[in-house]
C-alpha cells in the first residue's frame, strides 16, 4: 500500500499575513475519500545559542493562542523565499543584542504536522559577540540567560513547554558534555 | 512591562471539524494594536511506547501538509472534553495493537505557540501486551519497530523530522540508560 493522498479538489479559505488555510478532498490509498484541514506557513527559524558565560539565551514572550507567555529559544518567521541562515542570524540579533558568526544545524522538525506545514529549523551558536537588539515594534520580549549547568533540572522540572526549545535543550544535554 | 495581548476585536474565519481559524485585534504592551491570526484546535495525544524486546513503536503515516510521509510515535487528536490518558491508551492500541496499562508523562508541548493553541501531551509505556489494531476508515499506517539501540544514530543522522518523535526519542536517550 502506498502512503499517499491524491487531492482531487481544494477550496481556499483564508489566505492571511501568516498563515493560509486550505481543505482538501483527497482520495486515500483504499479509493476513498476524505477531507483535510490544512494550514500553509513559510516555515520559521530558531537558534540555540551559547554565551561566553556558558549561558542559553532564552526569550520569555506572551503567545496569543494559549493566552500566556512562554520561555522560548528566540525564533522567527521566514519571509518568503528568505535564506535560513541569514534568517536566524537576524532573530537572534533582534531579539537578543547577540551575533552570531556561525550557525551549525541541529535538526529541522515539523511541529504540527497532521494540519500545518511549517518546518523550523533550528541552529546552534556560541561564537557570539554582543550587539544591539532590535526588535519589530509588535514583538515584545523578555531576554533570560539560562546556566547550562541547570538545563537538566528545567527540564526535569518540565518548566518548558514550547517544542522547539525542550528539543534543543535536550540536544545540548546529549551532544555538549563538555559544558555541563 | 507586562506581557500581555489583550483581545479588543475578534473574527471567526472558520470553524471546522479539526481547526479553527480567528483573526484578533489585539492591544499590545505599549498601548499600539496588532493583529493575530490564531488556529484553535483541541489538543493531541503521543505514547512513547517500547516493547518487551527493546523497540520503540513508531508509525509511519502520509502527512498531506507536507505532501510526505513521516515516521513518528503514535498520537491522535483529542476529543472535546476527553482524558488525555484514555485517548492515549486508545491512540496507541488503534495505531500499532499494543495495549499498555500504565502512561508516564515525559512532558506537554506546543509544537507551533506563534499561530495554535495545540497542547500534545506525551506519555511513555513499557508495559505493553499484544491486542488488535483498529484503525479509524481515513487512516493508513504502517508500523516500524526502532530498536533502542538505534535510537541515537537515526538522530545523529537528522532521520527523524517529527518534533514530538524527536523529543520522545532524545527524552529516552537521556532518561533509560539502562536501554542502551
Amino acid at each position: 500500500m502506498r502512503l499517499f493522498e491524491k487531492t482531487i479538489d481544494r477550496t481556499v479559505i483564508y489566505n492571511g499575513k501568516i498563515i493560509g488555510l486550505e481543505v482538501h478532498d483527497v482520495e486515500l490509498p483504499n479509493g476513498s475519500t476524505s477531507k483535510r484541514e490544512l494550514i500553509y506557513h513559510n516555515g520559521a527559524v530558531a537558534v540555540c545559542a551559547v554565551t561566553p558565560e556558558n549561558e542559553v539565551l532564552l526569550v520569555k514572550q506572551f503567545r496569543k493562542p494559549i493566552e500566556k507567555p512562554l520561555l522560548e529559544i528566540p525564533a522567527g518567521k521566514l519571509e518568503s523565499g528568505e535564506d535560513r541562515i541569514k534568517a536566524a542570524k537576524r532573530e537572534l540579533q533582534e531579539e537578543t543584542g547577540y551575533i552570531a558568526s556561525d550557525l551549525e544545524l541541529i535538526t529541522d522538525m515539523y511541529g504540527s504536522p497532521g494540519f500545518s506545514s511549517e518546518k523550523l529549523t533550528i541552529y546552534f551558536a556560541n561564537q557570539l559577540t554582543e550587539g544591539e537588539m532590535n526588535l519589530d515594534e509588535d514583538e515584545f520580549v523578555e531576554l533570560h540567560k539560562l546556566p547550562i549547568k541547570d538545563v537538566k533540572s528545567i527540564l526535569d522540572n518540565k518548566e518548558i513547554a514550547d517544542a522547539k526549545t525542550i528539543l534543543a535543550l535536550q540536544h545540548l544535554l546529549l551532544n555538549y558534555n563538555h559544558f555541563k
